[in-house]
């Protein structure tokens, strides 16, 4: 099959990049560590021309040798690579945004060997507590496609990472979401708080200690809050009662546990409901397993798993765009 | 007045000596930077040996000249020197805890100068989720002293700090108690988190953005949890509501209203009433001020600050022990 598009998820720490055909049928795909803050630093010549610009040179390890081939093919990329520290800074849309919305935003810029770049905006909330996200929104445009439009309403799409995030929807366009900072909470405390100081790191994924973990943010105990139930990761150890192997995953599942019970609460909240909303998770395998595992010790019933969200949803922002033949679709 | 006990205040960062006369009274006190975690590493001739140990090198920075002066002076220490990282480990004694249990639990070394010294033990509370202190029992006992025994049931004491305690009293026991690890927790964000990268230190204390901070703990957006709301320290940055400089004082707000606006739940559950209790406060001043104002903020009516908590808990802590002549009372 001929090419179509290459498209781009260029994050903070990773690149990740495609080459599409009609359909958004995936024909090669590449992953680079040259995230955003770590680009690669060595120059080199670049279309005839000496190049020290570090996302010149991660763009053109990621896709020169497929624009050699085809040199007129479309490019697209989202992410932190829009971002004010990234290659092209693209203005947030605001919410309400559906693909059509963030389509017709794209930011483009010509790269030295002369292919146009178009950099998908991320969104942002104008809340009380305003919220943003930069790649999230593509990976949620690409489940939607594949949804039928009245499954939206009672949905949430859940991103695990870092800083996860929680996205409402209603026919097609993100209308609400919430960020926890979750997954780098518990990358300071490891590394750096007294917590770190007894856990052993490296064992296999230790289920019961992070069960536990997520019952005690569930239990009477959690109400008193995670910067109070943290305290027991470290009381647990000295009174022998968790081993410094189980501490990391003790630690995970309390911080994942508050995370969701607070989730549920605001959820039900918000829908004037007892009933919690079907669960679509989105992004690395393993972490989506903790959070399957705590959303139904939380109450959330029926989660399921998204695939190839992210060269989906760029596929679809490049149609919404008009950079693809109609009858690529 | 004549030296009747040397009392230390022996931390992870710091050490403080007392000599202190009959009734308590100071007559002289000393701050070294010799806490546990960074002790004294010079070696030099103690009682005519050569010393390499920190401990004994810290100890006779502190108060040698004292004991050199009245060498039959009797010696007491609280606070981390009684860990297992301390000089000597002195066991933690169970709740319900009063300074008769801990005056006669004091552990007791000899140092190189043939100088007894008598450590207190810190509290455990072998709760469903376990809880200790150390040091700051000292300081509870130090303020028990001065309070008519009938005014304990409707009070709390709190000792902010890296570590948070929150201690209820009955009768001059020690019953139950709480950590928040708030204090370390805004250190580490603030140092190793994306939240420090936009924050600017070093300006006076930003009362508006603390008191800010502190109510969107006790907001509708507080019930989402810390984890989410400290998102907020960032995107009001992005958005040009919060400056670099206000950062710093929103999220300490953030953090302390999430830490109070849980005690007050917490607190309000547990004695059955919508009244909160009355508060006493002991610690750094300028920390204690925080604390004070977020009190007030969440319906805390009667705050005081104690003073010189923690020389009247080793006081007495030392006539428990009879270290004292039943005179010096």
């Amino acid at each position: 099959m001929q090419a179509q598009l290459i498209a781009l998820d260029w994050g903070t720490t990773s690149l990740r990049a495609y080459k599409l055909a009609a359909g958004g049928v995936v024909l090669e795909q590449r992953a680079l560590a040259s995230g955003i803050m770590q680009l690669p630093a060595t120059s080199r010549v670049i279309n005839g021309r000496e190049c020290t610009d570090g996302f010149e040179l991660a763009f053109d390890d990621a896709c020169g040798d497929w624009l050699d081939a085809q040199p007129d093919l479309p490019v697209i990329a989202c992410g932190m690579v829009g971002s004010a520290q990234g290659w092209r800074e693209a203005a947030y849309c605001e919410t309400p945004a559906n693909v059509a919305h963030l389509g017709n935003s794209l930011q483009t810029l010509v790269s030295l060997r002369g292919t146009r770049v178009h950099i998908v905006p991320g969104v942002i909330q104008r809340s009380h507590l305003p919220n943003v996200m930069r790649g999230e929104e593509t990976q949620v445009l690409g489940v939607l496609q594949n949804l039928p439009a009245e499954a939206s309403g009672n949905l949430l799409i859940g991103l695990p990472g870092s800083h996860s995030k929680w996205v409402e929807v209603v026919e097609g366009c993100i209308t609400h979401f919430d960020t926890f900072m979750t997954g780098e909470v518990f990358a300071v405390l490891s590394e750096h708080s007294i917590l770190g100081r007894t856990q052993q790191h490296g064992a296999a994924f230790d289920g019961p200690a992070f069960d536990r973990g997520v019952q005690v943010a569930l239990s009477a105990d959690g109400e008193l809050g995670v910067l109070s139930t943290l305290f027991s990761a470290r009381t647990l150890g000295l009174t022998g009662e968790l081993g410094a192997s189980a501490q990391p995953d003790y630690l995970s599942g309390l911080l994942i546990g508050h995370e969701l019970a607070a989730l549920a609460t605001v959820q039900r909240r918000r829908r004037n409901s007892a009933q919690l909303p079907s669960i679509i998770l989105i992004g690395n395998a393993q972490l989506c397993a903790r959070y399957s595992r705590a959303l139904d010790a939380c109450g959330f019933a029926a989660v399921t798993l998204a695939e190839q969200a992210t060269e989906r949803g760029l596929w679809q922002l490049a149609l919404a765009a008009g950079l693809l033949d109609s009858s690529s679709r």
